[in-house]
Parts: structure tokens; sequence; C-alpha cells
């Protein structure tokens, strides 16, 4: 039976604490949980952020022996935030989300109370009653009995504390941070100002000369009653230590306005209160200049309330997380749906200030747009599906985030590969700009200089010598394959492969037939690693030979290996995505291949928290009638590891990666094949889903995907507008230019 | 015989390079030797500097083990360029003359060829073919084969570098500096010009807190090639130290122009050059913001030539030297004189912007001035003498230092002590500024509040609690002295003893009757510390009791002791010239007196290095009869500690303390007492001297001071226009009211 549940609005009550009832229609901004992701190393934040925002405030609870073992300084941790952590030391401004390497989560905000005190560890505390919503988070911070709330627009953090009668202060620390990096310089500039600028980068311990500056401007809304700056420099070891009595220690330096740089530094505001009493702080960021942060602080929230710019930002999420409605009754299935839209709509992020000024790539020079110039891109994750996400639901993001990556090419020379404010952090293998750029096209998204991507795409394809995307290229060209003299060569060989099937595709659109069969053929290279025996790719050393010896097994859990980047060989067997024919065919057939791939699962080697495999449970659908297969384990996989908790992401979010794929999963659809615009399909979660198109892109208003469930079986048909589709696959074209995608179970 | 040489101009004559013979009359600038002071701890620089001005360069060859032992990090070092040392790691653009701790000696900029290389120990040179003058300094830099030349406007260091052919590069090392502070911030701007500041301050390793940024601006007069910046961070030792390649490693980050701060940084421009070519460097310093250094750059020497600046600066020189005529014989003698004229016009400097602004006090407001606000007050050193000098030859600067420690006063609540680019370093002890006022004010220079000014004397003078200035005045008001529990109980007893009664002279001016008797009576109370036994100055215990055991000998050469700050109880015994007639008594009469006096020559315990018994020789002029002693004692240290070579100084110049000694010394006049508008006179070293006097203050002309030389014998008599001068003393307003002083020897 077919619920019809189009003009349903779901209500939800509260009981407020002042016992009036309060209730109202409950929006999809309303659904999303930042705490989703905030443990199991999703790394995602709970603080807020505004829709690609520049500025994100997180509680900072990762410094600090009382957080250990989830402590930045005594193992790897990517995040500023651990639910399971109690240790808090401040909000810092500026943060990443579901990334795998420390960077960011630095200007850490922190109200005290009491005496100035400026050592983290002293001035930590625990703290209490969280609550996280889209663009608001608070806090009461135990020790001090404040209580904290925080929103943000576009480059603004703006935080609110509620003090108690007595002395209180506001610190703002510019030396612990989760970034690698070190280094900041602070001025107050008067009783309600402090600007200044915090070096980060080092991403993934790389880079480390493209090490990049953020600048700030904080404005406090209550004029200080005294304020200074601190600095605790590197003790000196040589002959005149003798003579500074001071050697090492912390410096207290009151009501100076003069510029303080060094590697711990903050400053601090004091207040003296003779009852309750407010201060919002606004912190505007830019990674141009101080000016511009200014600027962006005064255009973006001006003498606006804390209120006003919280409303703001909600409508602006919510305007965003209505592009798609979902119908069913589980308020954690929605939940879960909208937090992971809302984890897609974070990164890429925007970069360039309110004026249009951005910092570009190596910072030689400030460009400037009109339009928005995004940063984070984390390519080899997104290229999966998040960019196919946004085609789709939000194409001309989608079509700035191209031109974004042009832009790049023209300054850099390159397109990016794991770009993160304007450095190129070389980060993971692949050439995967080619990807979302080729899908994008063919999505029919096509208001980008294409001529300028595809020269681009061919410099990274072609170009043998000092080639940065795609090191091994002599090799992978000459051999087909990269040996074992390269990094991870057998998943870089296919990570090449997808990318050439990709420009194939794109050179074929273009009428570019001779390169279209060349990048074709070349996707085909990764057969050259197919080990019949093992039915298994498996790395070949420099002579050719296969190379010994090998176990399978080993790469799991992201341990480094001979021939696979954050896998192994069972992880990366199926990710040839383009040629999923051949490989049934290197296998031995439909059967052998179902086989194969079941005992992927079977033997507990698949990863749902890392990308490679994560397309794996849809590869059932390229088997005649064992399509269920790939229904039943996206809603295990569903249900497993997605859940409305703190740990509720199987790993990472991989900026938005992860939650890209529930969205989709949970929709019923799969691009299974990036580059090509082409969907799988399975169940839908939901019993109906309405997206939003966009009418500069998209014909149709609006396409709907509705489960009609008779029982809960396997599908027995899929009807596009009542016409029943011959397969599990429907074009990117078909899909858009339809009505009702109807998913019909027995 | 009398040789009249008033109309005499002294010529010299030069063979040039190119065998032409060019003669021109020499100017007093042409007899300056910045050389002199450069050794022997003179702690001078030979680089070029404006009267009084912000901006300085020195050659830097204090850092590396190739010049220990006068290495920076390997001993008590006060200066940036040491004679006798070989390794230059840069010109330094801010600079102190004379002072006795580490300092500034920040912003170093070097010229290299070939690759480029950042760490100084390796990209230092030996140099050759030095030359200095006033306003200028050359020298080879014999590793790169580059000829440097400086000169400099009064905020603005202007550097000239020529080039052979080839890779040339010009690095501008903020990392490596004569100051105990670290960290810089640095930002190519453009092609041709680099903004950032450095981080100064901790004078002689006191109020670390008070360290405060000198902020600069270097334009290029040929666009870079190529240009980047460098960064050595600190080496981490965490855990993620094992993911750090890069720990601890400096990085090169080229074509930024990023903002970086760190404790080890730098920026560079390269260049390729197909001929030999000139680059030419100039450097605005500001100490307010990188805005107002950008200000004074351009408005200072916009678009000037190197050649245009040094005659400007040359012509400033040479117009302030000009104000004493001197005439005689010896070129030695006109050189120490004019070059020790030049070092009393270095300090106190000017720390306002082309604009006026300027930092006040502790640095919690920028102030603003129409006229000059002046800084580096070593006014322990300089209360002795060099305001004298001042307020005789230039009024208009010493009214303006006046009116400076007065706005220091409204801004800090208390008179400067030791203050260095609006830091307080309460730096030695004592109460001098009160005597410097004083001294002017009785002087006749009264263009300044002198109500404020007798107001803060008096705060200075009377308030016990919590007075930076003058520690242990409890006892000094109660007991009449300070304490062993005090430092240095006895010579800061004395210096009070001083202030004391410069404030009576004051208050008896202003017809404070009553305040003018309470200090005089204050100003006699060393006599408590005066033991008849020893028949010297000896500390007292909390209890009254002396101090025991106690070595009169003890404190030479800077030693610590319980009594006296930098001196002993001989070096101190005489240093309360406003009571000679009191101390005469004391010991017994004018024959016990004078023995006591010559004992401290004979016994070696006179030490001309240090300021506390540099009028003793002077003080025989008390004794009737033995005035020859101090004609004879003057000329012997004139000629024994000065002279026309690097050693040519005593000790540490003192901000032009001992330079001023020698000025006055060789004019035949000395300020026998601070605070009282005396001289006491002895023979002139020239024939003949000439010095203007200021219309706004002084209603001649100028005052001569000529020697009339019979024989080479004693002081015969001391004619002031013609009038025997019953005495060999002469009031200030008899002196500028004459038209010739005569010493005629016998």
């Amino acid at each position: 039976m077919v619920i019809n549940k189009k003009y349903k609005i779901q209500t939800a009550c509260f009981l407020s604490m002042l016992f009036f009832n309060i209730c109202w229609a409950q929006q999809p901004a309303d659904f999303v949980n930042p705490f989703i992701g905030t443990s199991n190393f999703g790394a995602t934040f709970p603080g807020p952020i505004a829709p690609r925002g520049m500025a994100s405030i997180s509680p900072f609870n990762v410094s600090g022996p009382q957080n250990r073992p989830l402590e930045k300084d005594s193992q790897w941790l990517s995040n500023p935030y651990v639910n399971e952590n109690t240790f808090l030391t401040g909000f810092s401004q500026v943060n990443l989300s579901g990334v795998g390497c420390p960077e960011l989560g630095v200007i850490l905000l922190m109200p005290t109370t009491g005496e100035v005190e400026v050592d983290h560890l002293k001035y930590g505390s625990t703290y209490s009653n969280e609550v996280a919503k889209a663009a608001y988070y608070s806090v009461n911070i135990d020790k001090y009995k404040v209580k904290g709330e925080f929103t943000a627009s576009k480059r603004v953090g703006v935080n609110k504390f509620t003090f108690p009668k007595g002395k209180s202060n506001i610190l703002l620390n510019l030396g612990v941070g989760l970034t690698n990096e070190e280094g900041a310089m602070v001025k107050v500039v008067s009783a309600t100002e402090i600007e200044g600028m915090r070096s980060v980068g080092s991403f993934c311990y790389n880079s480390p000369e493209d090490a990049y500056p953020v600048y700030f401007v904080a404005k406090f809304s209550k004029p200080a009653d005294n304020f200074g700056v601190w600095k605790k420099p590197a003790k000196y070891n040589g002959v005149e230590s003798q003579w500074m009595g001071y050697n090492g220690k912390a410096r207290m330096m009151e009501n100076t306005i003069k510029t303080v740089v060094g590697d711990s530094i903050g400053s601090y505001f004091t207040y003296k209160f003779d009852k309750e009493e407010i201060v919002e702080v606004k912190i505007g960021i830019s990674y141009v200049s101080i000016e511009n942060a200014r600027e962006n602080l005064e255009k973006e929230t001006g003498t606006k309330s804390f209120d006003a710019i919280y409303k703001e930002t909600y409508n602006e999420w919510n305007k965003e997380l209505s592009k798609i409605t979902v119908e069913g009754d589980s308020k954690d299935d929605k939940t879960i749906f909208y937090t992971a839209l809302y984890h897609t709509l974070i990164h890429p992020n925007t970069l360039n200030d309110f004026n249009g000024e951005f910092p570009e790539i190596k910072r030689s020079k400030i460009g400037k747009t009109t339009a928005t110039r995004y940063t984070v891109f984390s390519l080899w994750d997104t290229y999966r599906n998040l960019h196919q996400l946004m085609s789709f639901v939000y194409p001309k993001q989608q079509s700035d985030m191209v031109t974004s990556m042009l832009e790049m090419y023209d300054e850099n020379g390159w397109l990016p590969k794991w770009e993160l404010n304007s450095t190129e952090t070389f980060t993971m293998v692949g050439d995967p700009a080619s990807i979302v750029i080729a899908d994008t096209y063919l999505k029919g998204i096509r208001d980008f200089d294409v001529d300028k991507a595809y020269q681009a795409m061919l410099k990274g394809a072609d170009q043998i010598k000092n080639n940065p995307l795609r090191p091994g290229l002599k090799d992978y060209i000459e051999k087909g394959y990269l040996t074992t003299e390269n990094k991870g060569p057998v998943s870089t060989t296919q990570e090449y492969n997808i990318s050439d099937y990709s420009i194939s595709l794109l050179a074929d659109a273009l009428g570019k037939k001779a390169d279209s069969k060349r990048f074709k053929e070349r996707s085909l290279s990764y057969r050259k690693l197919f080990d019949k025996n093992l039915k298994l790719l498996r790395p070949r050393t420099a002579d050719g030979k296969w190379y010994e010896p090998f176990d399978p097994a080993s790469g799991a859990n992201f341990e480094e290996n001979v021939g696979f980047i954050e896998g192994n060989a069972w992880q990366y067997n199926f990710m040839v995505p383009h040629d999923i024919k051949g490989l049934k065919k290197l296998m031995g057939g439909e059967k052998a291949f179902s086989n194969q791939l079941q005992k992927i699962f079977d033997s507990k080697q698949f990863d749902m928290a890392n990308e490679p495999d994560i397309a794996n449970p849809y590869l059932f659908n390229y088997v005649k009638g064992e399509e269920y297969k790939a229904q039943e384990m996206v809603k295990k996989l569903v249900r497993e590891y997605f859940k409305n908790e703190p740990k509720g992401l199987p790993g990472n979010d991989d900026t938005g990666t992860m939650s890209a794929w529930l969205v989709y999963s949970m929709m019923g659809i799969y691009p299974v094949s990036p580059g090509d615009p082409i969907y799988t399909i399975t169940t839908p979660i939901f019993d109906r889903i309405t997206i939003k198109l966009d009418p500069q892109y998209y014909k149709k208003e609006s396409i709907v995907i509705e489960k009609e469930v008779n029982s809960d079986g396997k599908i027995k048909a899929i009807q596009l507008d009542g016409i029943t589709l011959n397969s599990y696959f429907i074009s990117h074209e078909d899909l858009v230019n339809g009505k009702i995608l109807k998913v019909i179970q027995n």
C-alpha cells in the first residue's frame, strides 16, 4: 500500500522551560545534528558554520593530558573536538570538517573568570549541557559558570558569553591549536577590537613551505575594562640565559597596543561585572589580510545581534537543505539524512573575502572574483560522489567549483589534487580533478571554459616530466601500470585509469575522437595487473614480474603496503567502475565476479570507512539477478554505520564523501561510475524524496523518487514516469528530465 | 705670543686615485671619524645616521664563532660592530650608540651572490676597505665582490650595493640580531617592496614584558627577478615529530606574498645581472606602524638618489657640528672633538614619525607631536654633562627633550629614568630627570611647563609607596640614607642628594622657599654615611651600624658590591658636587680634601670609563692653589683615553656622556655640579673655540673661548671680556652673555 505523504508536514512539540507548549513545523534544518561524526574519528565538529562558510566555531577539547588518549599531541588526531573528551580549552574560530590530518583549529576564544590565567592546561574546564543545531552551539563552562553560545555568518564567527557577576576574562589564545604550524601575530586595536594572524599549514605533515596565514579581526560588544597580550617565548640556552631571569617564562603585557609575534601568544580582555552580563565577540576571518577580515566582519555582521545572525544562517541552511525533501516516519532517518546533506555543504567552502579577493595558489598574488572562489578540494575522496551530488542538486555551486579549479590551473599550471586554502598539499594520489570536471560537463553543467579544462586535463595526463599530478606517468604510459618503484602502484594505476576514462568521455563529447580512443585504451591498462590465479590486482616490479611476497590482506586499516594507498588488494579489486564488464571477463564471468565481490564482504575485507571500495555494494547491480544483494547490502551498511549519534559516521567524513554516500544511498540512487553520468538504483530508505532542480541548469522543476512498498522485499520494478526501466541503471539526463522515479518492491 | 687664527680656514689636499689634486676647505663634518669608539667597548658604530636619527646602519659583525671572543652569544656584548672582528653577517638598520646592554641591531640587510643561502653562519663574509664618514659608510664584501655603501635620512636607512655580473641576492634577515628578543613578521608586498616588524627589547635583560616592535618598509630600486621568504621553525619534540620530515629545518618559500611570522625568518630578493649593476634599498623605520614606516620612507626620501640623501644628511651634520668652531693645528684634536660632538648628537634621538605619531610610554596609546619626541634617555649617564652641553649649544633640542620627558610623565605618571623607545627600562639608579630639568630651567631655557615639571619632581621625591623612581625612599627620608637592604645604598643616597639639590635650586627659582629649604637639607644627608676614620662614604645597615666587613676598593671594574652601583667607595667618594664645601669640612679641611682626591688618582682607583668619578679631576679647582692639578689631570686624561682610533674612547660612550666630557674638557670648561648652572675652567685644548648661540634662547650671537699661550704652563688668569675672574668658576649666565672667555697661561 502506498501512503501518499506529499502534503504531510511533520510537527514537533517541545515543552519549554517555562511550561508553555511551543509547536512548530520541523524544517529540514531542524533535523541537523552536528554531533554526528564527532566521535569514531568522523572528524566533524559540532559548532556553527554557514553553508560553505569560511569561518566556523568548534569547541576545542583535544589538548591537555586530561583528554588522553584522544589528545592532539599524543597521537595523529585530525579534529578540534572529540565527543568523549572532557577538557575544554577554548573555541576555535576556523576549522576543517571530516578531514584525516590535523589542520586549522586555531584562534581559540575562551571565557574565564577571576584572575587571568593564560596557560590552557590551567584555565581549561569541563563543560556540560551541550546543544548543537544547524548554525548554533551552546555549552556551559563548568569551572567558570559561563554559558557560551555560538553562531556564524559565512566569514564571521559569532561568540556570545553570559558571565556571572564578578571579574571576567575573554582569552584569545593564538598558541594552542590543531594545526602542526606555529606562529602568530596579535595587536589590540582598542578596548573593543583585536587584530592579528595565525600561521597554519603543513597539512598531513606535507609542504611546510606552503604554510600560510589566517588573518582575523575580533570585535567585542563591550569595551574591556582592561586588556593585554601575553607571550611565552622559547627558552634560550646560551650564555645570556644567566642574565635572563625571565627565560622561557610567560609574559603578561598589560594595556598595550603594540604588535606582538611569537609561537605561544594571545590576548586577553578583562571585565568587572556587578551583575550577570553578556559579551558578544564577532571574529572576522580572511586569508588575504587583516583589512579584509575587518571588512568581512563589518559587511556581513555590522551591528547585527547574535540572534539576528543565527536566524539568517539558520535560514540559509534551511534553504539549502530544503532542496531535498524526504518523507518517512523515522525522525532518526531524517536526522542522519539532513545531517549528511549538511556535511556535504561544508566543503569545498568559500575562500574569497566579501570584496572578492582571495590568495591565489602559492600565494604569489591576490586574485579577485565576482563569483565564489572555492577551496578545500579533497578530490581523491570527493570525485566519487560528492561532486556528483552537487551537480545534481546544487549545480551552480558545482559550476563555481569547477571554475575555481580552472582558476587554480591558471595560477599554478596544474589542476588541483588536494587543495587547501590555496595550498596544493599533494596529499593522496591520482588525478581526480579531471574526473570531476568531465562528470560535471557530461551532466550538462557547461558554463565554464571546457576547452581550458580539457587542455588542463591533457597536460596532467600526458606531460611526463615534472608532472606533480601524476608521478610514475612514464611507466604508466609505456607499461600500462606503475611499478613497485612508485607509491601504491596498483591503486594509483587504477586512479589514472578512471581519470583517463573520464577524459575519453569528455573527448568524445567534444568530438575529439582520436583522444577519446587513446584515453579509452589507456583506461583499461589496469588489466595488466590482474593476477588470474588470485583473481586480484597485484603489484608488478620494474622488470614486469609480480611483486613477491604478496599478501592480499596486507593494507587493511590504512596499513602501509607495497601495492595500494590506504587499502589492500581486496578493497581495491573492484575499483574499476568504468570497466566492470572487462573485470567480469578477467574474473571468468558473472558468477566468478559475483563470488569474488561477495567474498570481500564475507571475509570482512570490506571497509566502509574509506573510499576505494565504497561503491562495491552497488556492483551487484551489474550481475543480473543479484541486484537484491545491492539492495540488502546498502541497507545493511546504512543501518550499521550511520546513526543519529556522535559515532554515527563510519570514520573520517572525508569532507562530506561519506555523507554524500549516505545521502545517495538513502535516496536509492548512486553515481556508481565517476565521470559517467549514470546512477545505479537500490531501494530508497525514505518513502518519498523530492529533489528541487535548479532552473538555470535543468528543465524540470523537480524530480521525485518514490518507494512503493508492497512488502519489505526486493525491488520488483523501477519506473520512470510510469515506464519500467530495463535495468537498475538510469542516466542523469533521463532522471532530471523525469518527474517520478518509482521503485516498486515485491 | 698670541696668534690670531680668527680668519684662518684650514684646507686639506688629497691626491685622488686619478692623480688629480682635489683641495677643499675641511668642514666640521669632515672631521668626524665614526670608527672612534668601535673598539674597547666604546659601543659606537661606524655606519651612517642623521643627527638624532631614528634609523641608522651598522655593519653587523658580532655573530658567529669566527668573531669570538667578541661574539654576541658568548659574552655580554652591547654593540653591533667590533672593529677587530672580521666576519660580517649583514647591515643592521636600527642601532644604539654607546650603550652598555645589547639592544636593537636588527633588520639585517646582506648582499650575496650565487645560490641563496640564508644561514648567516654560511653566508657571512670577511670584508675590506672600510670607509666611515659622517652620514656615509662603505665596505667591500670579500666573498661576493660586492661593494656596499650606506647613508641615512632621519628615519630611513639607505643601502646601495654594487653587484658583479651574475646571480645576486639581497637578504633581509629578521632572525639574527643584537637584541635579546626574538620574533618577527615579514611580507613581500611586491617585487620592489618588503614590509614587516621585528621584536626588540628586554634592554639589560630587564622588563621583558615591555619588549616592543620596530616596524619597517624596504623599497628596492630594481624589481627582483625572484623573491621569497624563509623560516626556520623551532624543532618540535612531540610524537608528531615522527611525521615531520621537515622538523626544525629552514623552509624556503618562493614567490609568496603571505605574511610569515617566526623567530628565525627573513626575506630574499634575487637578481640575474648580465653586467655590473647597482641596487639601492631604502628602509623606512617606525615604532608606530608599517604604514608610518612607509610614509617616513616616502616623505623623507621619495625618489631621491643615494647621493642626494647622503649630501642632505652630510649637510645636516655639518650644520649641527658647525655650531662650534675650533681652531688649532692638530687634525687629530679636531677629529676627536668633532667626533665626540657627533656622538653627543645621536642620542637622545627622534622617536616620532614624519607625521608626528609615536608610541606613548607603555604603548597603550599612539601620541602625536608637532615638535620632536625624543627617546633614549640614559639619564644616569647624561645628567652629568650631555644635557648641559645641549642647553648651551643646542637649547631648542634640549627644550624638546625636556618636553619629551614631561610627556612621559603625563603618559606614565613618572619622569623617565632610562627610557628607550617608550619603554622605561628602570636601568641604573637615582632620579636624574629632576636634575636635567632643573639644570635646563636654571640655564634660562624655560619654554616648557615648569609647574608640571616641578610637580613631577616632587612626586618622584616624596611619594614613598609604589615609587619606581626612588626605591628605598622611606629610609632615605627618615634616616637620610638608604640602608644595605637596598641596592647600592651609598651611591643611590648620593644620587638622591644631587636630585634633591637640583629640586631645591628650582624651588628657589620658583619662589617656593619652604621646599627649597627642605630639599637643600635633604641633599646633605650623604654626610651621615661619611666614615671619618676612612674619610670615605660607607654603607650602613638597617640598624644604623657601619656595614662590615668593608673593603673600599671592592666595586672597581663594575664588580658588584654592597655599597655602590658600578663603582667603589673611592670612585664615589667625591660624587657630592653640590656640597664640596661640606665634604671638605667632613674630610678635615682643604688639604685633607686635596690629599684624598689626589689619592684616587695615585692609587689608580680613578675610572675614566664610568660616570661616578668623571668630574673628579675638576674638583681640584675647589682647592685654592691646586687648580693647576685640574688643568694637568684633564689634559692627561684627554690625551690618555681619547684618540683618533677605534679604541679612542675610554669605554662605553654611554649615549654620548664620555663624548660630552671630552667636548667640554677640550673647550676648557666643565659643568662640574649638575643642576647648578656653573662651569669650572681649565685650559682649553684648542687655541680658540667659537660657540654659536641660539638667538631664540640667548642674547649674544656667540661666545669665544680663547687660549693665550705664553708658555705651556699653568693658568695665570681668566678673563671674560677683558675682566679677570676671581675664581676658576663662571656662571652659565655670565658665560653666554660674554663675548670672549680668555684663558691666559703663564
